[in-house]
């Protein structure tokens, strides 16, 4: 089955890494090109000079980009995907995009007569090397069908979460609670810290009892009391993300509160700390706010 | 050795039975005196008249009551424990209290020679029920150690914090992320309900992916999509533990707008679903902004 | 000169009423037929059968919508603005818009070779009445000085903003501090009357000190302490008002939590009182929700 | 009438003055001396060496300090308020006090048979100087009409608002809305500017709309868009006030979401621009968070 693969990033390479063996047949495109020619000589991809040149033959295109709005920048144009794309090929997009821009997508390549899916994953760096991500699809019943057996080559848990947009919609939803237990846990461990109770502790406790979440047991207890803070996942794409929950909020009319509330203390966030941050170091802002570290 | 339980409540009753059997001997009093007969019959337990006549004799007095202002109001007067109390005994407080009346309450047994620990547990009733609770102490040292033996006929995961209010101080913070992380699922949840997608898909996307918590792969699976919402702890307790993580963040002058935000959302549910509901019926009050109900 | 105004309701009727006279020449079309056709018998003015049959022959068309959607929708179809449209002429927007859907009709209509100047108003029934309406103009300067004449018809001062969109924006800024000044004196007078403290006094007081603003000044005034109420400015379009200000905020990447956290909490009010309510009835929910009315 | 004045801040030393000359006869006493003395030269006042001193044959004490614990820490100890006052002498607390705290003063003073009033002002250091202060008083009719003499003195508008903690209440819902506005207007200004939109326009605008306030017409049009910020009310007394009324919300149990927010907001500027910023300041850190300069 010919592949195309347009996105070698931090999750795109490693999932790629998975297609470049048969059944499939892999072609890949990369903005900066000498991503992709690495990737081509370590894998034996075709490298592709451009998007349009990637999805030549291809019955099955997968995009993983930074936001939906480069996917759709990638359509039109002498070297855009359209001017590629054969009729009746599938189009799976595993950017943590937004509904709106997915269902414009996939009217525009619906007039081609190709099926779209959004499919965002979760499970970081190691779950894309291991093949093991979730995967969150948008699509009607028959697409999903289609495009499992391209999916199962990097994911393990795979949900159909709804049409067109749901994908996207439940990864948003998915970062809010990430930001807001981020965010929530750091205003919680700072008072401590500053009141002179052991952070380290408190987090003991935290675990054993009913607040407790992926945040307090993985990312608070290796990252942030050690203060190691391994940069994984940009503060800046978390913004993104919780920016897509809260306009999804707001556009189904559902007050939100707290998914209002942190999209837009992380916009403050990311503007204090940087593109290059990680998002666990938002924790950073608040010691700086309160004058007090969270260290044990 | 003589111990002495006041409180008899969901958490308290079974907390003391593990108490009213040897080598403890357990005298007991409850404000609704029909509560500590029924407890006296099946256990034996000494049902006292008064606080003052139920410490006389222990050299241990727990409590386990609603808030801090009720085990305030219980030491003065001629029925107070302040009148029965033996010099130099031990007073543990298993309530969920403050850390400022805390230090104001053991300032006033300190003056008759008596330690003070605050001792707040997580766990629900069946932790209690176990004798498997998490119990945040505050106290020195000394005090800790000696108050061991007896914390242990409850407590599993039993962890000294800091010093008197440490406790009161770790437990509000587990309870502002327990409220901010049902508010926020129950946002994000309605949200994509509204929208048309499975709550009992997302959320077993969301268990599977970085925003999950107890909160998730607990209580919303098994109490809000089957709308069981059995009724095991009480909103309006939970309301009045924010408050105090609110209260607490705000003269350490830590600024923490998630906290602050959900004990105000909270005074709102509260007053809107009574007094009874259940503390996971809060998503009911977002439910009803929304027009539309988190069911799958 | 020939005049066609589109949308003849509480404001843009007295604002049409200005301009059913020479030195101009006005055609009508409003959604409800009945409105338009009472208009013309009452001033003389032609009553167009389609927005297309009004905006014929017309140099200057003016539009005063709800929303900046039902002036985009008005735009296209065999019956539509295009469709009537004579090439170099004069398209003002004085509906509550938004600067996106502006800058989107602007281009659109410069196909047509059509200047665009959105231009929303502020003062109200009676400042549209006696034409001492506040426009708000977005606009280059060249199309600013051509509408003049006919916004001087109805409106006192008039500022041109910045280009097409700024209009749009500052209203939504306006009507932002309204929400806002009109929920934060919500909270103060309900606190302080739950406390019994009168909040006619406490009005006196603040409006004799550096809290005063409009909203205290004269709607508190005179509607809210003698519950008079009238309906005079729907609550749903100030909610969609100040949406439009957060999303414009958000889109600038401008940290916004109050406008933020209004437009969520108006949101909840218009789902509690209805589309009918006035917005200064906002007041009412958060009287509901601390059990005690502002009254005095 | 022997009057005390303790307290000679930057509103306390022109309040001050105007007791300094017949009927009354003044003694003064101030923390730091030198201020003290300086007054005492200038105005003939007897300059006390201590609060006992200062109040020793007074029939009136007015207090004017930054915080309600400094004036209950003034009360005890050999050289305290209590050591010196006669009994049935009126104590007048012109510090934008806590209720809270004004009460547990009241209560104090009871003892002594001494009647108390808070009376916080309003003004600024010209309304002090001119006699032209807003007086919210709080205290039983009696004891409003026997400090009334007094107040007029440097009081216009005296206005009683409730028993005992009244006073301080109104002052504090004041303070939070002038805040409020002052953060809400940060926010549009901002982002308009952001947006290429002149600040000085856009408040030209909303000064001649429903939006306006005392904070656009006088604070930001004087002080923001000429970035003159003359420091005349320190933003870390208006914390400390919007503090005050974010408890005095909770206290009654009222959901405030926007005056809890502000305080919070609040705690972050005076943290970022430190102790000796101006109220008005608030708004840099809304242009840091936003990089961009409301100017004008």
């Amino acid at each position: 089955m010919n592949v195309s693969f347009l996105g070698l990033g931090a999750i795109g390479a490693p999932m790629a890494r998975h297609l470049a063996k048969p059944p499939f047949s892999l072609a890949v495109w990369n903005r900066t090109k000498s991503r992709a020619d690495a990737f081509g000589t370590e894998t034996g991809a075709r490298v592709a000079g451009s998007p349009a040149d990637a999805v030549r033959g291809a019955s099955v295109v997968i995009t993983c980009l930074p936001t939906s709005h480069e996917v759709e920048a990638l359509l039109d144009g002498p070297d855009g995907v359209l001017a590629g794309l054969a009729p009746q090929s599938l189009f799976i997009d595993c950017t943590s995009g937004d509904p709106a821009t997915s269902r414009r997508i996939a009217a525009r390549l619906g007039e081609n007569g190709t099926a779209f899916m959004d499919a965002p994953v979760s499970g970081g760096v190691s779950g894309a090397q291991q093949g093991a991500l979730t995967v969150m699809c948008g699509a009607d019943e028959a697409t999903f069908e289609r495009a499992r057996p391209v999916i199962e080559a990097f994911g393990k848990k795979i949900v159909r979460c709804g049409p067109v947009g749901a994908g996207d919609a439940v990864k948003a939803v998915n970062q809010a609670l990430l930001g807001i237990h981020i965010w929530a846990l750091s205003e919680g461990l700072v008072a401590l810290s500053k009141a002179g109770i052991s952070p380290r502790l408190a987090l003991d406790v935290i675990n054993a009892s009913s607040g407790r979440s992926n945040v307090s047991q993985n990312l608070f207890t290796e990252r942030v009391i050690t203060r190691a803070f391994p940069r994984t996942f940009k503060l800046a794409l978390m913004e993104k993300d919780v920016t897509i929950a809260a306009e999804f909020a707001r556009e189904n009319r559902v007050p939100s509160p707290l998914i209002q509330s942190v999209a837009d203390l992380l916009r403050v966030a990311r503007q204090a700390l940087g593109e290059d941050a990680d998002h666990v170091e938002t924790v950073k802002l608040l010691e700086e706010w309160a004058g007090c570290e969270v260290q044990g």
